[in-house]
């Protein structure tokens, strides 16, 4: 009962096939966690402290407890009161948070507990009565008056600062002195949200008689979740299992199990197994979930009359909220990145993550590295300037380059920055345009940047597993514990397992993102999963396709060696003839006499050190990605309106395993990009988020799109899957500060804070008129 | 974070460790399909035949789709009416049925369509909305009626005959004649019910946008149906996601795809993916799931003095009911499982497989062996009396040993008959009592059997797949295709994993029978999966343990094959010395350097060779079971009733990974063995189902069942997973003969006809006092 593949055969890398979830997403037939509907399903709602910063003195839920249609309450007297975080490995003190705070609360929307009801109409009249006494303690709201000593203490840390990463590397202060031109600028980028369109979701399952937790849930890591779920229920790793269903965008705030991942399972036990299912309100997601760390930059370089970067320093605080999440690994990002696009040989950053009592502060798309580009790539022109250089001749002057080792011992294998930025410039025209256009009050701006694929610093390894199994009717199942979040990992590792296995795209099915039935992944994060899951794949394809392969030979005689699959012909590679199809090959191995299962497994972990964090010294990644971006813009300098006339985006990412995809991820974190240029800045007040809803926080909509251009250069990485590398944040890591440079370029004003509304614009032309 | 193993280390293989599924299904807890509860989940309700016979002449759904409620209705009209069955490999012609019909109904029940509703209530009335025109064509429901040339044509097979099986070695005829004595006898078993206590039931969904099915099933082999699935909706076998829930019992009725299976799906695509439940009532379970085959026994022995076995001939008829379904395969067992008992040179049986217009007759446990050991065990005895031998001796002389092979190129490795018939005999103490205690209506009867695990007669090959993965914590996923259908496998089969991988059982968690994220496995039938499942799973566990321990080699620059796991500790085997714990070895292997996923596969096939169904020969299976029963009874002369006073079975299991677990399967073949003998009877009036409910079909309960003894014959075969070899259906073979022989014994009357109710007894009592 072979499979019939109707249309002809064409390699599956490199071709722009449709992602698998597509049809399902727009025609709403995809099933997202809001879908699920079990009978008997109860209602959660989390329990969540009105005060910034409260001791808890008491906690009274038997008002609730006794509400009709009320089925579950729990507090931490239900925990066991461990800890969890996000950097366990390599900063065990940054695990500061409980799924249930038992003594005190930290921001306004800190999770106590959570009932479980009927009906959600039961469930919000429960939380009405419970009743907490709280002690009000002093709170702190500015990362700069957290730091100061007699700050009120938001944890045990030293003033309030949970992490201190000092990256140093030869002498700066000396070095500073032998350069020609120094200068120094402050940067400053608010807190964002990640606005997904899909509010965080679960449901909580406890099977009781075989104590088995089932989470369904929106993750960009399903393993992580899992892993902090075993840990807080004291639980084994296999006894938790954790599915990922259709995820309507996660940019990071779906990296880590949340209190509410938590508390949908214990309601569930304490309900008696009957599945709970939280989704949180628009206005929880943007509270309770996680937010962009805003950042205060001060960098200060010297440079040589040539254009020759020679030091950097400078201080980075970012401001954390209540709990650390992914914080370490945001400040290690917002500083380290620099390395990996410019050669700089003394360096030293300081980073300061900073408690206060606003909400929690985690990973978004780019990991510190958006609102350090902003900071980086500004004063790049300004220092270009500073010596009347051109900046992209400054740029190229200073670049990193194929086949070296950075200061901190990144090694990086290909590299097309260099091709990036002359590709880039060449289709902007850059020449022609820039500092041309200021009669038209129009502007070109560039920004450059660097991206890795994966990071050791979430756990002792970074590895990705698959299994590719052959069914008998030549249908091929692919296994990926790797979580497609929308990004369409789920297509693009489906076409690396066809090319590798030999067969056309059509036979492969993916299941991906289930922590029991797929095989370990880290994650969707730190554009690894094209380079490390991209790379378990192909082992697993091969491993599948040597078990045919051996059947082939043996039957025939043959040595393996000499034989492979492409094209789904099986060959003799010695010479070149074809033996036979995939389709009689698969028949062979199920025949009577052989009988085998080709199941292919796969592990990857990528060639990497870890970061010594008290240096920045650290392979992190087993390749790097780069590019260059240009904004063309016009400034309105009688509304302070800035419009993008066109942006264009030249990106190394190796080889594009799916064109569309990858101009996708391009476009998609170009918009983004726009939007924490322009419009995005998650405010507080006294803790309370002020503007938290989309009628006051404000995104860019496709009609305010402006036209892009993406140019993909394909550098071929040796270690990437078929030369392919990670992509997906970089594109969003220069938008800010290209357009800042576009705008000096069009009206001479220097924009050093996001977002930049027509106030500010306005403001700084007046400034610039005035002098 | 290694999970802590509370208990001492016990090897998991021989440990009558407590059954996985056990706290679930005594608490009421383990999820059956009938548990499923999805919101909108459709109430599915199939349409079926009044008449036994008759040519479809026209169907209107139209007022049935018009009521209120109704979401779907399906006819053959919907369907690509493609043929499914069984034995499609080795028998082509015997796929004879299909999930609508569409032309012709053939039994009473017969699946014409289905239709699907938001209630029960609704979608009932809409079965009586369906207008369907019929022709009524003459039926015939006796099988030797049924073979007569101008009978009722049910098929296009000549004679109503499906299948004929010659088997034929030596010369039989010539053999008898150089006998000294000869008899003829003729045995007669009836139709019979699985009586599972869980009725069919499935859920299906027809995933639009991506074209996914999903069945929950509860099947026996879910492989299998999703093979049935592919076929008749024309899709790829990875499209098709058969999930098996706990079973309520199997027995051979949950084999197959029923058009229940296929109408459920098809409902679901027709509902616009609405999932869609069937579940059957008990009298459906009863006419439209399976039954077993009615079998007319002719047997005619020729016998030296000595008692050597000379020749067999004979004949046997089996009454299949109105498709074939597993026919071929049940009709083979009924006449080739002699060659594993009895040395036997000179054989002729032919066997009929015929049609008639009752329900379908398929695989139930023991294959047709039932009948056949009723048949065979009793005409041994009438042999051995013939010559005025003991029984017991008579079969010693004349039973199969080890290392031997059959006539019919049956390769037995292992054999423990001859032990088990001397420790039954002692045991019973056969010698003792045998002819001694007619004066108190008391006898003794000996019955032997062999049984197969596994049999290629389903399709190219009979493999099994599994896989184990060992996670971060030491934490053990194991995966089976293998369904647990109440026998325990899922716990045999972990412990066999366990032992194989080194480590506690405790650390396994066992994942089973779900074709999308568990590897192939044919299916629970034929006793074939402690044997063929095991052996993968063994394969699974090393190839997980090579991986540890080539990165254990690695680390200590040692040689990989001087390494094992035992007992939770790495061992160097060259000098018996512990080198780590398994916990610390796993945690080198997910450690920075290494970061390996560990994921083993196993894919067993057995080496057996395929039947030739011209002469019955071929080494249907990879090892050989063997067993001796021993029945005391009591006649009572005047009521006619037979009560068991003890049944002795000694088992060659080969290795008894969990004695429990085998023993239980002894007692419930032995309690099924019981309700067959006295109390089974499926019958039918004009095609009608005369006893389709529990009070009028009996069975029989535990407070009827006898003291039984279970003695267990460990002969380690050298091709079993830990020696061990398959079981579950041998001792329910011999259990009618034994109780037939000792019945003689007690009285001297020779029943040939099952079930032994009162009536006959009397009967028989009555003519031998006659003469």
């Amino acid at each position: 009962m072979p499979k019939s593949i109707d249309k002809k055969y064409t390699d599956p890398v490199g071709k722009s096939v449709p992602r698998i979830d597509g049809k399902g997403m727009v025609t709403g037939q995809a099933k997202y966690v809001y879908d699920i509907g079990f009978a008997n399903m109860l209602v959660g709602k989390m329990i969540r402290s009105p005060h910034p910063h409260a001791k808890i003195l008491s906690i009274d839920t038997s008002k609730a407890e006794a509400l009709p249609g009320v089925r579950a309450v729990i507090t931490a007297k239900d925990t066991d009161k461990i800890k969890f975080g996000s950097n366990e490995h390599f900063f065990p003190h940054t695990i500061d948070q409980m799924a249930l705070e038992s003594e005190k609360v930290r921001y306004i929307g800190d999770e106590i507990g959570a009932v479980a009801a009927v009906d959600e109409e039961t469930a919000l009249e429960a939380l009405k009565l419970i009743d907490i006494k709280y002690k009000i303690l002093p709170a702190v709201f500015d990362v700069q008056e957290a730091m100061k000593p007699n700050a009120p203490q938001i944890h045990e840390s030293l003033n309030n600062i949970a992490v201190i990463l000092p990256v140093n590397f030869g002498n700066p202060d000396r070095t500073l002195k032998e350069a020609d031109y120094v200068r120094e600028d402050t940067f400053y980028t608010p807190a964002a949200h990640h606005a997904c369109m899909e509010p965080h979701v679960c449901v909580g399952q406890w099977e009781l008689f075989s104590n088995k937790v089932t989470l369904w849930a929106s993750s960009q890591a399903p393993f992580k979740c899992r892993e902090a779920l075993a840990k807080t229920f004291k639980m084994d790793l296999n006894n938790i299992r954790v599915i990922k269903m259709s995820v309507g965008g996660g940019f990071g705030s779906k990296l880590e199990m949340l209190p509410m991942d938590f508390s949908a399972c214990l309601l569930s036990k304490k309900s008696g197994g009957l599945p709970v299912k939280i989704t949180y309100s628009r206005e929880e997601e943007f509270i309770a979930s996680r937010r962009k760390h805003g950042i205060i930059y001060k960098i200060k370089s010297g440079v040589k009359k040539d254009g020759t970067l020679v030091a950097i320093t400078g201080e980075v605080i970012a401001d954390g909220g209540a709990y650390c999440s992914y914080g370490p690994t945001v400040l290690a990002a917002a500083i380290m990145r620099i390395f990996m696009v410019y050669q700089i040989k003394h360096f030293r950053i300081t980073g300061y993550r900073v408690y206060t009592n606003t909400p929690i502060s985690g990973a978004m798309r780019g990991f510190g590295g958006v609102q350090a580009g902003f900071a980086i790539e500004s004063h790049m022109d300004l220092l270009a300037k500073g010596i009347n250089m051109d900046p992209v001749e400054f740029r190229l002057k200073n670049i990193t380059t194929p086949n070296m080792t950075t200061i901190n011992q990144m090694k990086i294998s290909s590299n097309g920055l260099r091709e990036c930025i002359e590709k880039a410039t060449a289709a902007a025209e850059w020449n022609k345009k820039r500092g041309q256009q200021k009669s038209l009050c129009r502007g070109i701006g560039i920004g450059i940047a660097a991206d890795v694929m994966g990071s050791k610093m979430y756990k002792s390894h970074e590895s990705a597993g698959s299994i590719v199994k052959v069914e008998e009717d030549c249908s091929v199942y692919f296994f990926t514990g790797a979580a497609d979040t929308g990004q369409g990992s789920n297509t693009a590792l489906s076409q690396i397992a066809a090319q590798e296995l030999g067969v056309s795209y059509d036979r492969i099915k993916c299941t991906s993102g289930d922590t029991e039935t797929t095989p370990f992944d880290t994650g969707s994060f730190a554009s690894r999963v094209t380079f490390i899951s991209g790379n378990a794949t192909i082992l697993a394809a091969r491993d599948a396709k040597n078990q045919i392969l051996e059947i082939v030979a043996k039957e025939h005689n043959l040595n393996r060696d000499d034989l492979d699959i492409k094209a789904e012909e099986v060959i003799n590679t010695k010479n070149n003839t074809t033996l036979m199809n995939f389709e009689k090959a698969v028949e062979l191995c199920f025949s009577f006499n052989y009988g085998k299962q080709i199941m292919g497994r796969g592990s990857y972990n990528p060639n990497t050190t870890p970061i010594d964090f008290r240096t920045g010294e650290g392979n992190v990644s087993g390749s790097y990605g780069f590019e260059a971006q240009i904004a063309e813009v016009e400034v309105n300098k009688e509304t302070g309106e800035v419009k993008i006339l066109k942006l264009y985006d030249a990106h190394d990412i190796g080889k594009a395993i799916n064109p569309q995809s990858v101009e996708g991820q391009i476009e998609g974190s170009l918009a983004m990009g726009i939007g924490y240029t322009f419009m995005e800045n998650l405010q507080f007040k006294q803790g309370h988020v002020a503007n938290a809803n989309f009628a006051h926080y404000r995104l860019p909509r496709s009609i305010g799109i402006p036209p892009m251009e993406s140019i993909l250069i394909e550098t071929n990485d040796p270690h990437g899957p078929f030369g392919a590398k990670g992509m997906g944040e970089a594109s969003l890591l220069p938008t800010s500060a290209a357009i800042a440079n576009a705008i000096e370029d069009a009206v001479g004003i220097r924009l050093k804070e996001l977002p930049f509304t027509p106030d500010k614009v306005l403001k700084a032309l007046h400034s610039i008129n005035k002098k």
